[in-house]
């Protein structure tokens, strides 16, 4: 039976998702994880490279997790091809990931980091992918939906792409789908969505941190960058932000919530506007190769358009291209640990198909 | 530089396509063409291996298609990894590719035949597959949309799948939408659809050949095997038929489109029905996991349903799942030479990336 190491780092959310996953997986290849760490302090390993035990990974005796020039250099010597997932947000590991490549190291990954930021890391993550390990990262936009993939097979066999637009954040897809509908009874007011989003625990602990569009923005980075258009970094391209002015700057969450309904009427002015022309609003990214721009921001969709008829906290992406004038249009739940990790673990099995020994 | 060498089989709709497509590519993957059979009758090959060039093919000089055996004796000593590209949709050639896999050659095609006939095909494509070559089958469904490989991805990573539908024909959702729309107004007769569809070549030469509904069960036949359902054949389960019972044996096309129209009254009356809950008629096939049924035939959706915003002639599938109980939609363009090529040379590009040397 053929068969790779993997190190895993990370077993939060996504992380503690993916290793039951990887637990419970029947494959005709052999996954022996060699590295596990469990949190950013403690890891699971032995110098031996004996398999650690994914049944008791949360209680076993730990180590101090190795630096990262250590893991490559344990990593490397393992004697086995190896697939390292990192399922972190962290960017000190992100930025590494080319010495790991160059090291024949694949990475499986859902972090977004190190694709989305300056465009040196990402062309130096595939440059090096192509003599060294090899990179998926089909859970960095949309979760576990089938759109990294399905765009690279596009470009790779020769469509155009024309366009992408897409709702790529579950917090802002919730927050419209319940704020604006085509429901004209549907007074609910935006922050009050916003409250009950952050109640449910659909926002980050500071809703700021979504509704400022940097990770959608950082999403339209990848796909932009697949289709062709090599967009600098994710702040190099308009972004709205949905952050009032005078609140980007008070102290917390809290007064952040307190002062937010006093901004009310703005929003709902739009969402008006687009009701009585038959429209609601949503928050979406775009990427139009025909005039070369990216941009993250409120557009507004007739309600028979699929991106009107979203649910729950759903993503939707419509690619446009040569041979899909008639958009292909992929929707689903684009959030949650289990998603992610099949995502993730998808990744690394089709890795492991192609470097298994 | 890693290379494979490939064989074609037909240079039809999709294969000509595909043969342009693949003349195009920029890959770090060489693909040699060793075998073309341009027809049913003519191949371009030669005993030394030359590679085909693929831009004189239509007009070089050619030799008889050797035998599939023989074929297979060719392709299994070329000295290199080999993928047999089958762009027909011939039954024999389906039926052989137990031989190609077992002699070590990989299969990439959009031909639906060996895997939606007898289970035991099927059964023995993919034992061979576990030693053998590999399989590619991506466009047998829904043309170049990602269908199989993301249904293929969840059950690999442990999801169980709940149901699945889907709009499967571009023919008969091009008549459905046409037919039977959320616009009151709409008073088309089902067999002028018909006859708008047939001149403007959207169906088979006789119509019936698609109103039969079994294009769409042998599409469900695939879908159901990869989420578990052992379907013994494409008509192992009730498959509608819309073609009237009097009309089945009568003898030409032609007589069935002259006598089309007697029945009209049946079907419209079900629309009308259906209109009259504010849904729409759409044909689809499905499989539900919780039951353990398959089924084709016509059903009804809202008018808020993904299905009932359907355009032209695209296809759509929905996936229910443990993971996506919200479904799993994918949409666009499921029929068409180019989007059907792209489906076969993605397969044709992820099997020479594992196999390659
Ligand atoms: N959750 C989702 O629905 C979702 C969807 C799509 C993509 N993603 C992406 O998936 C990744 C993981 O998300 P999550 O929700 O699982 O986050 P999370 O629950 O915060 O888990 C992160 C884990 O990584 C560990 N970690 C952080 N830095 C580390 C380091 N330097 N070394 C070792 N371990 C380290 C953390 O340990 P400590 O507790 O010690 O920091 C924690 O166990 C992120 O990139 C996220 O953007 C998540
Ligand atoms: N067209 C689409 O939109 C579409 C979409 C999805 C899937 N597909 C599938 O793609 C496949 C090809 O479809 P198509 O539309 O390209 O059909 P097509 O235009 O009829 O082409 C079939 C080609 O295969 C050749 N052929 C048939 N039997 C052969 C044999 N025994 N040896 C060598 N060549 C042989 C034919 O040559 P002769 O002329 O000599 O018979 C012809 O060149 C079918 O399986 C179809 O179901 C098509």
């Amino acid at each position: 039976m053929k068969s790779v190491n993997v190190a895993i780092i990370g077993s939060g959310v996504v992380g503690s998702a993916y290793i039951n996953q990887l637990k419970n997986l029947t494959s005709s290849i052999g996954f022996k994880v060699i590295y596990l760490a469990r949190s950013s302090k403690e890891a699971l390993f032995s110098k031996d490279y004996s398999p650690v035990d994914l049944s008791t990974y949360k209680s076993a005796a730990s180590q101090p997790v190795l630096s990262l020039s250590d893991l490559n250099e344990f990593l490397k010597n393992s004697g086995k091809p190896t697939i390292l997932v990192d399922n972190t947000s962290n960017e000190t590991i992100a930025n590494f990931y080319p010495n790991f490549i160059k090291s024949g190291i694949s990475i499986a990954t859902p972090n977004k980091k190190a694709f989305s930021s300056d465009i040196s890391v990402w062309n130096e993550i595939f440059e090096s992918s192509k003599t060294g390990g090899l990179v998926g990262h089909e859970a960095t936009v949309g979760a576990g939906l089938p759109i990294i993939e399905p765009l690279n097979d596009l470009v790779l066999t020769g469509d155009k792409i024309d366009k992408i637009e897409g709702i790529f954040s579950g917090t802002l897809s919730y927050i419209f789908n319940e704020f604006s509908t085509t429901d004209g009874s549907n007074n609910t007011k935006f922050s009050d969505v916003v409250k009950v989003a952050k109640d449910l625990g659909y926002t980050e602990p500071d809703p700021r941190d979504d509704l400022n569009g940097l990770d959608v923005a950082r999403k339209v980075t990848i796909l932009a960058r697949i289709s062709g258009l090599n967009v600098e970094s994710p702040t190099s391209f308009p972004v709205e932000s949905l952050i009032p002015k005078a609140l980007e700057s008070v102290e917390s969450a809290d007064e952040f919530m307190e002062k937010l309904p006093n901004f009310d009427d703005e929003i709902q002015k739009i969402k008006d506007e687009a009701f009585a022309e038959n429209k609601v609003l949503r928050f979406v990214g775009s990427v139009d190769l025909k005039t070369n721009k990216a941009s993250v921001g409120i557009a507004k969709y007739g309600f028979d358009h699929p991106f009107a008829s979203l649910k729950g906290s759903d993503n939707v992406v419509s690619i446009k291209s040569e041979r899909y004038p008639n958009p292909l249009v992929i929707q689903g739940a684009g959030a949650g640990a289990e998603v992610t990790a099949h995502g993730v673990l998808a990744d690394t099995i089709k890795i492991a198909q192609r470097i298994a020994i």
